[in-house]
């Protein structure tokens, strides 16, 4: 049957990139574009990152940060402002040269990041500590020119948000930067059922320009860390580039201390590859644009009124009780179809409706979470709108029980080096390393050489802060989680 | 007084267009860049614009748009493909040469609009009329190289949202080019209250690669119009141009018909120029960011606590009511000092509480919309939340009424082609004119270089539809609105 064909996607434990691809072109998430690196974003994809966005959007307002938009173009002398910075991202700039068919003077740099440009006006709105703190967000594309590009999680352009503060004490925006680090672990954990490990990056994985990096990261389905949002503290680095200066209380002209801090559509690629399956996408109800799908069956065209009656009035109660429900009344399709076309989008609840459930004033309910029989149940009609809000609240905890169990499983104690290496091996070798480090990076880069693993955090809160390097074997204060990465 | 000073606008009546730049800079609504023709949207304006979008938003996807999301970067053959297309835009473009310290093979050009790029996608996602209507809609930032800008109204980079759909019919696509088109009325209207005239543009005024345009247009503060959003009807044009097919019901292969239309950030500039006035912003209650300012003022330290007491109740209570509220209690400023800053930023009311206010239960309420006295009234802080809320739906039709009045007084029937010349002449003439035009490129040309004025709409709905041309005397088959725009 070409309907089923055309649905078939690569096995995730025999091929995870090609059953990842397959699954955001089949969901319809994105596609791939006539620009070298960069996708579209099509309806189903960013109606995701819309839900997402919103929600974050909110938590970051409600510390006090207050969005602005800043131009795309930063002049190319900007960016050479301050010296890691420029050397961090000169590879990956997008020059324009021309503008309005003139060369223009000074070429203009597509924003790979808004440091400069931001700090560039905050030197001209903060004059005194009344005007401090000032934090600002933007909702933006950016680009980074990509060699090797993935969709979602490296293109050439990518959306995300930008958060940039400035401060009076070295104190507050440390503070400050950690805050953020704790909104995005809520938000991953919460809303995208994304458990997370947390801590300061070493200082070969640090944000180009900060002082400190701060870092969420998840464990994606073949054992492999994504960094899913950093926390950057900036110390007074882009302050005395730009020249950022307050008059304190005993009128003395001081530098800012600064953070900023981002997530970007990478996390669309974190929620397929922790909850996607060979079905298809999983999406967590919180941030499901559909999380309810109705289909009706019937066989004999005189069933077919009273089942869409029936189907209609389901919708109807489910969107009264704030439920995003779909009815999925497509003609010329099969159930089975439908049934996998849902399972492929990664609805949360399927409720299906036949002739002998509106008889009996039921319907079947199907979670998505689960495979098999356990997965389904009956509910009363009447009872639907209220036993589908709890299932989707049991759905959000169970996604989010099922990627820290395999997260777990995945995280291994090595207090020897040759068992780290055995465990790193191959292809299908993964997971996360937790390891005693010297900190020094020479044994950082003879890690990475033998085993393709960076370092992912250190954790704030140790428990047993000494203990002897995996590498060097010399006196270690901290454990570090190593792990290969995307 | 320093104070006082600062907040000194040029007045509206002597210099428009200084007025203009002084509220947009004082009430801290953006600022200039070092970016030549882009401007920095600050968190004042920007609130603006979420507001805007937000309901927009919900408007557009009621009509059964999905939003979606395109690349920046277009490359250079693409807008080639279109003849009307390239022809318009070439002049406006920025083109990246250099990506990732290389030179590109095909420069690619910063989205002026992105028909070109979405009706490559089109023609890989359309094969059947079961895969249309197609309907997307994105909100991204765009570039047109401007030579001579103005905040908001001309910038070389704006925010928009540009929808794009494609239909099986020209009746269809015709019928979803004025939907929009009133749907870009009613918001402008309901939710902005800027009354509007809208109507077809001339063939010399159309987009380009547009069968034909509509407008929207406003009558700005100073006689001038202002183009509000367009809607596009765009033919078969770059379906033929991007070969976008589909296989009809008679297994034909047919090219789809299709639609654009866009509202930007110079919406920002419409609301200051038709709601602004010598005191600064007057922003519609529907659209404002803060609706409520609460201004506590006290003399004697002893009644600070009552006094701040009861305007937190009051906030409390508005915020509960679901009033978007904000207290100012900002120490060291001068109540005088609040009520300009806020009458700056044109918060539709303020709400004073003293010490007396507080012993009768009493407060005051200012609004915005009025000058002088009757623009104050008493009422009992337990029925503040609920006097408020109807005052803003009294405020909202004042603006518009406001508005409407002006715009009313400002449009003008012309017979006599001298009368209508004298109208026009010098920097105060301008408004709306009402004239028979025969529709042809010769007397449309007369008029903008007698006048300056363009064709800006003409009605759908003529009333009476025969007379003789305002320029030639030749038989005229409509009326137009001709006016200096920006």
């Amino acid at each position: 049957m070409a309907e089923k064909e055309e649905r078939k996607v690569t096995p995730r434990s025999q091929d995870f990139a090609g059953w990842y691809n397959d699954i955001i072109l089949k969901a319809e998430l994105a596609d791939y574009s006539p620009v070298r690196g960069c996708i579209v974003f099509r309806p189903d994809g960013f109606a995701i990152w819309e839900a997402l966005r919103d929600e974050l959007d909110r938590r970051i307002k409600k510390t006090g940060a207050r969005n602005a938009y800043f131009p795309l173009f930063i002049p190319q002398s900007f960016i050479h402002k301050e010296a890691q910075h420029v050397e961090g991202f000169s590879p990956e700039l997008a020059v324009v040269t021309h503008g309005g068919g003139k060369q223009l003077e000074e070429p203009l740099i597509v924003r790979p990041t808004s440091e400069t440009i931001i700090n560039h006006m905050f030197a001209q709105w903060i004059h005194s500590h009344r005007d401090l703190p000032l934090m600002v967000n933007q909702w933006c594309n950016v680009v980074r020119w990509e060699m090797r590009t993935r969709m979602f999680l490296r293109t050439s352009e990518f959306l995300w948000q930008e958060g940039h503060t400035a401060h009076a004490t070295k104190d507050e925006a440390e503070r400050e930067t950690l805050q953020m680090l704790e909104v995005y672990r809520g938000f991953c954990e919460e809303y995208l059922a994304i458990p997370l490990v947390t801590g300061r990056k070493s200082a070969a994985e640090r944000f180009a320009g900060a002082d400190e990096t701060y870092t969420i990261e998840g464990l994606m389905g073949d054992g492999r860390a994504l960094q899913c949002g950093t926390s950057h503290f900036l110390g007074q680095n882009f302050a005395r580039a730009f020249e950022i200066r307050y008059l304190d209380d005993n009128n003395q002209m001081q530098h800012v201390w600064q953070t900023s801090w981002g997530v970007s559509t990478r996390l669309l690629g974190a929620i397929i590859m922790v909850h996607g399956d060979d079905q298809g996408l999983r999406i967590p109800p919180a941030v499901a644009p559909t999380q309810v799908v109705i289909v009706p069956i019937w066989r004999k065209p005189e069933e077919r009124e009273s089942v869409l009656g029936a189907a209609r009035t389901a919708f109807d109660a489910l969107e009264n009780a704030g439920v995003r429900a779909r009815l999925d009344d497509r003609e010329g399709l099969t159930p089975g179809f439908k049934f996998n076309d849902w399972e492929m989008r990664g609805v949360p609840i399927r409720v299906e409706i036949g002739p002998r459930d509106v008889a009996s004033g039921e319907v079947v309910l199907a979670r998505r979470d689960m495979p098999g029989k356990e997965a389904k149940r009956k509910a009363p009609i009447a009872d639907l709108a209220a036993q589908s809000r709890s299932l989707l609240d049991e759905i959000q905890r169970g996604l989010f029980a099922q990627a820290r169990a395999w997260r777990e499983s995945q995280t291994r104690r090595f207090e020897v080096y040759a068992d780290f290496l055995k465990q790193m091996e191959g292809e299908g070798g993964g997971g996360l390393a937790d390891v005693y480090w010297c900190g020094s990076a020479a044994c950082e880069t003879k890690i990475r050489e033998d085993t393709k693993a960076t370092c992912r955090a250190i954790p704030l809160a140790q428990q047993n802060p000494t203990g002897k390097c995996i590498v060097c074997g010399e006196r270690a204060s901290e454990r570090a989680f190593f792990a290969k990465a995307y």
